[in-house]
């Protein structure tokens, strides 16, 4: 790409983040020197067999890695910061700078991974020094302690990332700095990169205190057992729960490893006072129910978190009782929905109390901004240009919109896909090319180990299964060796299809002795005869289109 | 179970439509007369790996398949007469009793797989009488035409199935029958069965006529052309799309197999008259934008369906215009909104203009009635004992809670899965066992040839691949012949992973040697073997669990 030679211009693109919720990855690059922010990952969606997660693609970072200066972090979020032991394991980053809360968590997901070490823990007054550029910070509200947006300033303008983030009057953590916003904006910005998740949204997301007040009620409205699911991450959401259980004289127990970890490090990081009120899960079942709260993950109806385990009756510790009171503190990620139906479901079926937030107003709020937030952020950080990111296209586009309803000119607004690089020079911005950026899948433990073909093969084994033809051939004399053998996977049941697979067996040794018969010796051919010739076959018998894996043996006897 | 061989007893129970929105099947039975309420399919959820169908268990119905008198259709959609082609394979119905459109939707679906005649298509008016038993049908709204309640007279008392239902009060079509409720209500009714899709939806469902509307508004602010994506079984939908086109001088043409059969149908059927404004995809290529709308299926997303391929770009007739205007007149069905979001991303990306139920209120309605309508129901027909059906646990039990509201006592209440039989004597009901209902599976054209293992095996290969281990062994020497050979699919990309595959490879050899050097010769012992040592070692290695499939090949020199 030409643009990324030139070296007077500022370029600013993202390596993921734009068409998606996931993986955001921002660079900002002037002359010799490159500035990431975030470095997130995205859990895969359901076409995406046995995937663990989707990165973003680290050529061009492994390409330009002299120039990297820093992985600048705008808050703890897996979004933001799940893709660093990969990032770590393919370039050198000199220093992770990031928020304290979202240090820990770093610290704790790389530990057993990559030696790894050097951070610089950011806050309000941080300003960041580098050759041509600097870096500035002002804190927002997000659903995780210490979020913050970014300014950097570069030779051809300045750039603002605001991270994730809404606008919270009566927030439960320290309220974001609008003044220091406003007076950035004051001061002038060339282009703004704002959060989109919430661009669908109409109006303002309620405030955290209105979800404190809501699950106020709901303790001062039972007396039985309270079960709270909520993200691990809202720290605040935690914090809240835990005060209103001390005002109302019940003790917490936690569930959930993340659960357990998160409280741990907002004790340390001092976000929760109340550490005597924590009690291990068998003090809870020995205390009367009008005294306990469970706090749990599973909000999100993943099948092994410890609400998905106490109510489909598999939890060790906890035991369902038919009057618990259950609460959904949360609201469902897309994609999730049938499976927090699931535990509903379960909940249901053993006669539960259950509130969630289609059934209980403001049991939880987004992190995210509506519509009028969005529009406050563009007008105090007024910028030249827009830049929507972190979301969906229709997500992005709604933002683009809002960004023309507040004054920006429809052609300084860049609705973008990955890698689609914008140049600013002296304080115009326009695209200029664009570098490869597309998704990188891990599996287990390797990286980019898995292409199409293996991800087609697997959605093949997924809906009808394998069969394997197996055949020895004595390569000497062109000839059939013993019987062909039919071995199955995910394809019928095996004892009750016996004739069917004695019939796929019959074809197949047919198909393989004309071939021998003709003199024919290209095995490969043979393979693809098998495939060609079983697949319309078995599909007129059971209606399935099994993978068919044919193995020529080559015995010389 | 004892109660259903009481022969003075009157039986109800559900074999599918507890638990699930799905393959409806409920049954009355007395004496030797059984009468069945609709034969549903449900379509499978993501992790019922390559399923096509789930279906009731007909067990039941073949052990009495003597007694069957009649399958009663309440309405046309799939998850009421889906299961037809499938019950007609497995047991004789006498008669299948349905409405008109439902009877030529029936036909359609099983014109190529059963030959089957016995219809009576039933109205208003029409009176079934059994040795035993009556049925009368009250007609009601829903998002198809021709949709009945049904009320069967028993020996021990009256029951009435509602079907599905809302109440519109300016509907499209025809008004639902109130005054034939309430007088089967003040006659007295036994036991209600009520469809709970929207019991948890608070308030009245909006009116089709409100859709009308805000479909009318699209047309008269829009120049450019219109595509609108529907529920092609919803005629009245349908119906009045295509007079508001009459109406703003446009032709429509029709995309998608369903759409245009079901408006084939519903035009024989005289719910459509405007045959005339019907066009093919090419004249409607010729028309100026402003004279056409394409009106098409995909509305769920689904990935061959002719709006996601107008999307996608692969339709053969369709090209995208930036100006293009999409309405998506429809609201996800639960598991479909990444679908869904995958489509208007990729319109979003194109820049057309896209409205849904989000973004444009009332732009769809339900043809399931929110909690007022409920009540309205209970009331209408005020029923002794009610047992809420087509619904999830959380559906039928806050269904429930709404008898409760209206002053049906508690324990008159009975939120039941699949299987549990209640028992009607002289007016009064109790549960009484149960008899086993699980879901059976359709693949291909497989009914039940689907095990837990088929799906397990489908499961992990989905995840993780399959890795086949060949090994031909002389079973007279008990010596290995030639190489063991390692085959995968889905597992890592094999020309990238030569070392790995090889170090598989030694370490089989391996195993299999030292198997055969102790003269061990149970070759099920080798293959249980060769997988308990492999799987730790490749999970090792590649963070995976493929699937190890050991196959021993004896060849006899």
């Amino acid at each position: 790409m030409k643009s990324i030679e030139n070296q007077c211009d500022t370029k600013v693109f993202a390596l993921g983040g734009l068409g998606e919720v996931g993986k955001n990855m921002y660079i900002v690059m002037y002359d010799d020197e490159i500035l990431i922010i975030d470095a997130g990952v995205m859990f895969p969606e359901d076409d995406l067999m046995g995937i663990d997660y989707v990165i973003p693609d680290y050529t061009f970072l492994k390409k330009n890695a002299d120039k990297i200066k820093g992985l600048i972090i705008t808050h703890g979020h897996e979004d933001h910061i799940g893709g660093i032991p990969f990032l770590l394991q393919t370039v050198e980053i000199p220093t992770i700078y990031a928020p304290k809360m979202a240090t820990e968590l770093i610290k704790k997901k790389i530990e057993e991974k990559v030696k790894y070490n050097n951070f610089c823990v950011i806050g309000d007054n941080t300003k960041l020094n580098f050759k041509s550029m600097s870096v500035k910070f002002f804190s927002t509200t997000h659903s995780i302690p210490d979020s913050y947006g970014v300014s950097v300033t570069t030779p051809n303008g300045v750039i603002v990332a605001t991270g994730d983030f809404k606008f919270d009057l009566t927030p439960i953590g320290p309220m974001a700095d609008i003044h220091k916003m406003a007076s950035i904006g004051k001061r002038g910005v060339t282009l703004l990169l704002s959060d989109s998740t919430n661009a669908l949204v109409e109006g303002l997301s309620a405030s955290e205190s209105k979800v404190d007040e809501t699950l106020s009620d709901v303790f001062s409205r039972h007396n039985e057992r309270i079960i709270i699911a909520t993200f691990a991450s809202n720290v605040y959401r935690l914090k809240h729960i835990i005060e209103t259980c001390r005002k109302n004289n019940r003790k917490v127990a936690l569930f959930g490893r993340s659960m357990t970890n998160n409280v741990e490090i907002a004790i340390s990081a001092g976000y929760i006072k109340d550490k005597d009120i924590l009690i291990t899960p068998e003090e809870a079942n020995q205390l009367p129910k009008n005294q306990v709260c469970l706090l749990c993950t599973g909000s999100q109806g993943e099948p092994l978190a410890a609400l998905s385990k106490i109510a489909s009756g598999t939890h060790k510790q906890i035991k369902l009782m038919p009057d618990d009171v259950v609460v959904f503190s949360s609201s469902p990620i897309p994609g999730n929905s049938a499976s927090i139906g699931k535990t509903i479901n379960l909940l249901c079926l053993k006669g539960v109390k259950v509130y969630t937030n289609t059934s209980l107003s403001d049991v939880h709020t987004s992190g995210h901004g509506s519509t009028e937030e969005l529009k406050l952020m563009l007008r105090l950080i007024k910028p030249k240009y827009f830049m929507p990111v972190h979301g969906e296209y229709r997500m992005l586009k709604a933002h683009g919109d809002l960004g023309i309803e507040c004054d920006i000119p429809k052609e300084n607004i860049f609705v973008l896909q990955n890698g689609d690089v914008l140049s600013l020079r002296r304080g115009r911005v326009k695209k200029n090319g664009s570098i490869p950026a597309s998704d990188v899948y891990v599996d287990g433990n390797r990286i980019g180990d898995i292409g199409n073909i293996v991800i087609r093969d697997r959605k093949i084994m997924a809906c009808d299964g394998i069969l394997v033809v197996i055949t020895n051939i004595d390569s000497a004399t062109n000839e059939l060796l013993g019987r062909v053998s039919i071995t199955t996977r995910g394809f019928v049941l095996v004892n009750e299809n016996e004739k069917l697979l004695l019939k796929i067996e019959k074809m197949a040794t047919d198909i393989i002795k004309r071939y021998l018969n003709s003199k024919k010796t290209n095995y490969s051919d043979l393979k693809q005869e098998i495939i060609s010739l079983l697949t319309p076959f078995i599909s007129d018998e059971t209606g399935r289109r099994p993978l068919i894996l044919p193995v020529i043996m080559d015995i010389k006897r």
